[in-house]
């Protein structure tokens, strides 16, 4: 039995220190020290530095307005002033503002980076961390082209050539920080294998092999030859994956289906524009749930269309990056505000984006114009009516008041 | 085919005239209008008569302080001054003041009245209906005791020996009478025969035969023989069962799942109590969503446990009546606004019944304190930590803090 053969520990790191990232390394650091068998005590967690001047008021300011760096900074007051500020982080979490010294003999990877850093983040890690390692993806979002879909724990996945599973849920940062309940689902389903047989047996491992869809648009699944996890160390079960995250405020499920996973966080966004968009109209609560039912039965139909066994339903319909995380999305989600504006001031969502974000972007319209570019090139942008009627409102070429004629059943 | 010979029309009546019975009787003789081959064009709607005053500012007002017969108001104003004020009905809804003359030579039959009423209104009923009328059952509720559950449908079915299928969904009549958008389920499933095979083939009814559980309950399926409808009608497919409820502003879905549907209208009062409780802590949307997801679980997983095959998970999960029914039911209905303001301002719910409801009581403590005794008869509230979570606080065991650790799932 590979726990009762295990001599060495397993050493975790948080890959980012935004608000996200930061809550992360916080629970994770609180589980590792009451798994002291299965777990080394320090996390680290990567920051990206930059410079810190502290305001006079706050509790930790030194007497000097010399900036300081922000790793340092963390190190010193155990929190993340910056990003996460008056939370106080357990001292066992240590910021590390060297990425590849962050991940150096660690086993577990958690990156909890924004969406357009991954990429270049993991390019900065090839040949440098364990070839065993075993990373969790915390970023919501997918990457949807014409050419098909990839999912964020791929593009992880496939440039450090590890696994990755996927974790997601109605997660707002700030109340998870603040110990305030919640719940989430892991999706972490490695191919069956250890060292005496280092190839993948069984089923194809989905997150790896086969998650670039459709396929279609892609001559057929990649090949993947992991490196199993060496016997010593204790095996990485969904039992012990739940040691790692599982908090009396932070219930964790576990699933196998890293795909519906992944794609839960990102087409979410879409409904909570939906959902903006009748709620501006004044219609009411009767109205602003049919959006939200219809949405989750698209984003089942969009996981069995181009993932096929992969994603499951129940994914979507009874899990927390499913169901929980549409509803929270749409009762106060930054896409459903925006689009509740925009109906209420008669503006565009751009203007609405330019006015109240500081120029930034809502993911949601990306999102839906992604996706729509993507269902238009496999000519079934009629199989996902509100998707489609979200891009055509976003386009101009629908209105909010068509929502209930452009998703009506057809007899 | 039974619609070539069809030489009759369907003759409807809606049973009730609150806001939710005049809201049907409205859309239903909308319907009716636009599908002449079908139905008859008149909709008959029973009122319980009563006598109104019609205040001076009403648009109403004839000049007479005379109090006026509300059925003889509905037909001379087209409006339900005292239940749906405002909205104006279609002239081929009647109001009839007596019940049995209403429902004569009526083939479908919509029941639309309170919980406590509708079955001394049945009996009222008993051999004064077509023998082979059908009828759909809009009231939410079971009747839950030890002894087992039993759904509206079935206290309406039994009592008139008739075929009776169930409509719930996320539907605030309010809403749907000013024609916002919504969607419903309607759950209808009548025993597969015709004229000339009198007797139920096929897979048993479920609406009718199987419907007390648990069926260690009960000694065993009742037996049922349902008088086929005349070939001379035309048929009452789903099709045209859609025909009868659907408009461009009231999406239905048919299912054939009446256990479900009825249960999902009576569990959704136990989440919003739920959901309630922990909103009222402050604890933000995480929490709320989670709750509301653990309670459609807990959903399924009763109907399962006591209504086996009959109620599909499907139902709960992907339907109006399931997951958008708590939805709206958690954004802003009655079980869960007294819930909170219970938290808010430590009080009993009992208290703020008593002082925000003039006396009337929440459907959600009662419904809960029923699923109690049940579960309990059962030995099962372990397996329902949500709703057993609910009874305890109702009942001062435990506090809403507490929810996070009743319903942390074991490992």
């Amino acid at each position: 039995m590979a726990t009762l053969s295990a001599q060495r520990k397993h050493k975790v790191t948080v890959v980012g220190s935004g608000n996200w990232g930061t809550t992360m390394a916080k629970l994770v650091a609180e589980n590792v020290k009451e798994h002291t068998s299965l777990f080394e005590e320090t996390v680290q967690m990567w920051v990206h530095e930059e410079e810190v001047t502290l305001p006079k008021e706050s509790k930790h300011y030194s007497g000097s307005d010399k900036p300081e760096k922000l790793s340092q900074l963390i190190n010193k007051v155990h929190e993340n002033v910056k990003y996460l500020p008056n939370i106080t982080l357990p001292p066992n979490v240590v910021a590390n503002p060297d990425l590849p010294a962050s991940c150096k003999d660690s086993t577990i990877l958690i990156f909890v980076l924004p969406h357009q850093f991954t990429a270049r983040s993991c390019e900065q890690l090839v040949g440098k961390i364990l070839p065993y390692a075993r990373a969790i993806c915390c970023t919501k979002g997918v990457d949807v082209g014409e050419k098909g879909i990839r999912l964020m724990s791929e593009t992880i996945g496939m440039s450090l050539n590890i696994y990755c599973g996927a974790l997601s849920g109605a997660n707002i940062a700030s109340e998870i920080a603040q110990e305030k309940y919640s719940e989430t689902t892991v999706a972490y389903d490695p191919p069956p294998m250890d060292s005496r047989n280092p190839t993948p047996s069984g089923s194809p491992n989905a997150s790896q092999v086969d998650l670039i869809a459709p396929s279609k648009a892609v001559p057929g699944p990649r090949s993947t030859r992991l490196t199993p996890l060496p016997t010593e160390y204790p095996h990485l079960s969904h039992d012990n994956i739940r040691k790692l995250f599982h908090r009396p405020y932070f219930h964790v499920h576990l699933v196998n289906d890293v795909a519906g996973v992944s794609l839960g966080g990102a087409l979410k966004n879409i409904i909570a524009l939906a959902a903006g968009f009748v709620d501006g109209l004044g219609w009411g609560d009767n109205a602003k749930a049919a959006v939200m039912r219809v949405g989750i039965l698209e984003m089942v139909k969009f996981g069995k269309a181009f993932f096929g066994e992969s994603a499951r339903a129940s994914t979507f319909t009874e899990e927390s990056c499913g169901v929980a995380d549409v509803i929270t999305s749409c009762m106060g989600g930054r896409n459903f505000r925006c689009a509740k504006m925009a109906v209420e001031r008669g503006e565009s969502i751009a203007e609405i984006e330019e006015k109240e974000l500081n120029g930034q972007k809502l993911q949601g319209t990306s999102t839906a114009l992604e996706v729509n570019a993507f269902l238009k090139s496999q000519g079934m942008e009629a199989d996902f009516p509100l998707f489609t009627a979200v891009y055509n409102i976003l386009e101009g070429n629908a209105k909010p008041e068509d929502i209930p004629e452009l998703i009506e059943p057809k007899h």
